[in-house]
């Protein structure tokens, strides 16, 4: 028998029209020719090749046996696009073992496809069954399961094409803002997960302590906590490598269940030196424009929001989500949101207070100068008064952290403000946050002060050498990534945003 | 005054050259060019371009003044090598206050530099100060510092030139790493810190509690633990996306105070679905060779190992290093190992024993088939056998995890071995190991039995459903970041290849 085409052991050589699909149209280095894997079912179908020798290992979508033939739809986990298999009866009784789920490595040819539905299909000429799939039993049956139990197969249900696409429109996202941040001069940088702060007091940190636990003392010699924010430590790292970027998991007790909050979740976080300007709010506005460039160009520009898995995501259904009408228009809203030429609105708390109180509507909260602003508030600035991302700036200082640079007096202002921004987004919420960094020793000493904590101590005296010892004018922000994801997916429930979600009461495996 | 280049809100136009130097190479996307931050000194020392405008945020690595003209190293962290700027008299007073260390933005004309030791230097027009930096208790003084030094000011360090390098190394190395991943079509995927599992019993789990603990039960209804691996999440993962891989933080309460031990640390793993072969071991053949494409094309191929970072890494010298010649020859070696065509040998435990055997060396712990091999072991296979990296493989099943799997017997094995490799390199030891992964439920089942596990029971019935719902054969391996950055960057103690280290009884911010 001739070796099939994908699994030579060592150094494969292939046609040139198929290497030009591998890695998305990037050219293949001699890296990537050491070892080659047998090319994935995404590959295939977007290879121009026609009349291919395959050799694919995945499991059955579904299939329907015919008296003389039977059709299947392969996946390998690589696109949500099944490969259309052809069975021959002359395959014998195994194909009748065959059942939703069964893992199978099949070789044949892979040929245009008569039928329509799909460009392509694969004749099969050898089938192996790899792994059988009681059908009785199987979890992930062909009929919709509500995302309540498919959380109860955490380790399953990745086998169901919302839950996939959301994994790799994850790792997409990632690796195009990782591009994003390279072209801007960053390094990424990891971060400590473990840390000696407790969250500023705020009580929703886990602390953690080795199993079985030391004799008397803490393992590290003092509390050791998980971290909610990377932010401080990536300012360490800004104040000498200038621009440092992170996508690393945080944790927060939370007792809330709703469907915003996971007790594990990751941020993307950002951190770099400026040049300054004269005026603070300038700072900001340059602030908000980076991270307009950052989702455009990693959402719109990328090509992720044309593809096919925001596609699958945003026709599937929740069982709780918005009427098929609306979700389109909210996808048209989102895509028009992210690959217009059209800058984001800015607007200062001050004018978003304004509009709020002009607005006539009748609120829960009351708008206040002075008060955060409620998600009530949030939905009607994102979705009614502007219809789309909206940077809103310069909060008071009084209900934003120590660490955010105080402005300039402005008109309309009762207090002080920081020079910080909330990106709202519609149907989502804050998306980010950010802020100019406090860099002036003496007001940084008053404001944590103000907020009852000791800037020379011995716990954040590391917080105060980096303005000490020649610290520059820096500024940073924060980006929920399941919010990201919950966003450009269309998807109701931050617990479908992650592969293996914890809660409160609640983790699986 | 005419705006400077590289300070514009909004939207900015560069010269084409000047454009091409940003992103290593790489066109700029629309996404880029929607904002962009003005070029690093990476950026401004690559471009061809000279007599460019250009302002820079950075620190000031050292400063020699003379009486007319005082002349400055600037940093801003991009690159290992700082920009030479000259400061000529009538820039006043200002300049005199300008210590080591002292954060300035500059603005003037990028210039071919008349100078020896440099291409380029700016003449500043403009300097302001934007953070002091007191000479007398600024912590990194010109003189070297010892690491054991340099970890009392963790948030300072990396303003030395090998901490700096390590971080931006460790983010290139994740770079190259991800694009051989894309290439041969893997999803990366984030699986959680949190798990219900206590590192199978191992004893060195950290254990979670929410701050303060709650009344009486538990925050997840049952105990939580930091993970020690994310391989059998990612197993659950890849029998749904096929091809799978993460790199996430890992946790070990290890109580032993070593330059290989830390508390947290990053691991690589991966997992996949392959196409069976004939005969388990050429499938553990294929397996290396994957790993070997991925190191080769991530550190060599990539030109990682002929940059800049590695050559200052590697002039480095900790206190307790090898003599300057014993380390050129390893860095000789390890060039030849990363960008040689041939492929790195292959050997079985059984034979690796045999020869450790007939090597007549004295060793402390005696050589058993069925033993470990002790670190004296696999240096002297690694280092005096090879003298270079080697793929060891087949080790009995009795001292290797219950997920491998089984092997036919083979001549010279004394009992079961399993289908799973090490990979040694010479001075760093262990760097990666893999395994195919038990596919079969019966023998999975015997084989946790074997280590008193229970298969069908609450706590690993999830691991059992991937096999009894269609699983495929898989293969999968782990690498310690922070051994490969130790050895790709010649670092001896692990603690100085990770930004902020945290081990038994230390863990600063």
């Amino acid at each position: 028998m001739k070796p099939y085409l994908p699994f030579v052991l060592g150094i494969t050589q292939y046609s040139p029209s198929l290497r030009r699909v591998f890695g998305g149209g990037r050219s293949i280095s001699t890296a990537a020719n050491r070892f080659r894997l047998p090319p994935t079912i995404r590959q295939i179908l977007s290879s121009p090749d026609v009349d291919q020798k395959v050799e694919v290992t995945g499991w059955v979508k579904s299939i329907r046996k015919q008296k003389r033939v039977a059709f299947g739809v392969l996946s390998d986990g690589s696109s949500p696009v099944g490969l259309q298999t052809v069975f021959r009866e002359d395959l014998g009784e195994r194909v009748k073992l065959i059942t939703n789920g069964t893992s199978i490595c099949v070789r044949g040819n892979v040929v245009k496809s008569p039928g329509s539905g799909q460009d392509k299909e694969l004749l099969v000429e050898e089938v192996e069954i790899l792994g059988a799939c009681d059908p009785e039993t199987y979890p992930i049956q062909k009929k919709t399961h509500t995302p309540e139990y498919l959380r109860d197969y955490t380790h399953l249900r990745a086998r169901t094409d919302a839950i996939a696409a959301m994994v790799r429109l994850r790792g997409h996202l990632m690796r195009e803002f990782d591009r994003y941040f390279e072209n801007q001069g960053f390094a990424y940088a990891h971060t400590p997960v473990l840390t000696s702060g407790d969250a500023e007091g705020g009580g929703e940190a886990f602390r953690i302590a080795p199993v079985p636990p030391p004799p008397q003392r803490e393992f590290f010699a003092h509390p050791a906590y998980l971290t909610v924010s990377h932010q401080l430590h990536l300012e360490a790292l800004s104040n000498s490598l200038g621009r440092v970027y992170t996508l690393s998991p945080c944790f927060r007790a939370e007792t809330g269940v709703t469907r915003r909050h996971l007790a594990e979740f990751w941020m993307l976080e950002a951190e770099w030196n400026v040049i300054p300007t004269g005026e603070p709010r300038a700072q900001t506005a340059a602030l908000c424009d980076f991270v307009e460039g950052l989702v455009k160009g990693g959402v719109g520009d990328s090509g992720i929001i044309h593809g096919e898995d925001v596609d699958v995501l945003w026709r599937h259904r929740d069982s709780d989500s918005a009427p098929e009408l609306e979700r389109q228009k909210r996808l048209k809203a989102l895509v028009s949101a992210v690959t217009t030429d059209a800058p984001w609105p800015k607007m200062s708390y001050t004018d978003a207070i304004r509009e709020l109180l002009k607005s006539g509507q009748k609120w829960t909260f009351p708008v206040r100068w002075g008060s955060p602003l409620q998600t009530e508030h949030e939905k009607w600035l994102a979705e009614n008064l502007v219809g789309g991302p909206l940077f809103v700036t310069d909060y008071p200082a009084g209900i934003k952290p120590f660490y955010m640079r105080a402005n300039p007096p402005a008109d309309g202002e009762e207090e002080v403000t920081v020079g910080c921004f909330d990106l709202l987004v519609p149907h989502a919420g804050e998306l980010v946050g950010g802020s100019v960094r406090e860099e002036r020793l003496d007001v940084l000493r008053a404001s944590m002060r103000s907020k009852g904590m000791e800037m020379d101590g011995e716990r954040y005296g590391w917080y105060g050498d980096l303005r000490r010892f020649g610290g520059a004018p820096h500024v940073g922000f924060g980006m929920g990534f399941e919010r990201l994801v919950g966003w450009v997916g269309g998807i109701e429930n931050v617990r479908e945003c992650i592969p293996m979600p914890r809660w409160a009461g609640r983790m699986e495996l």
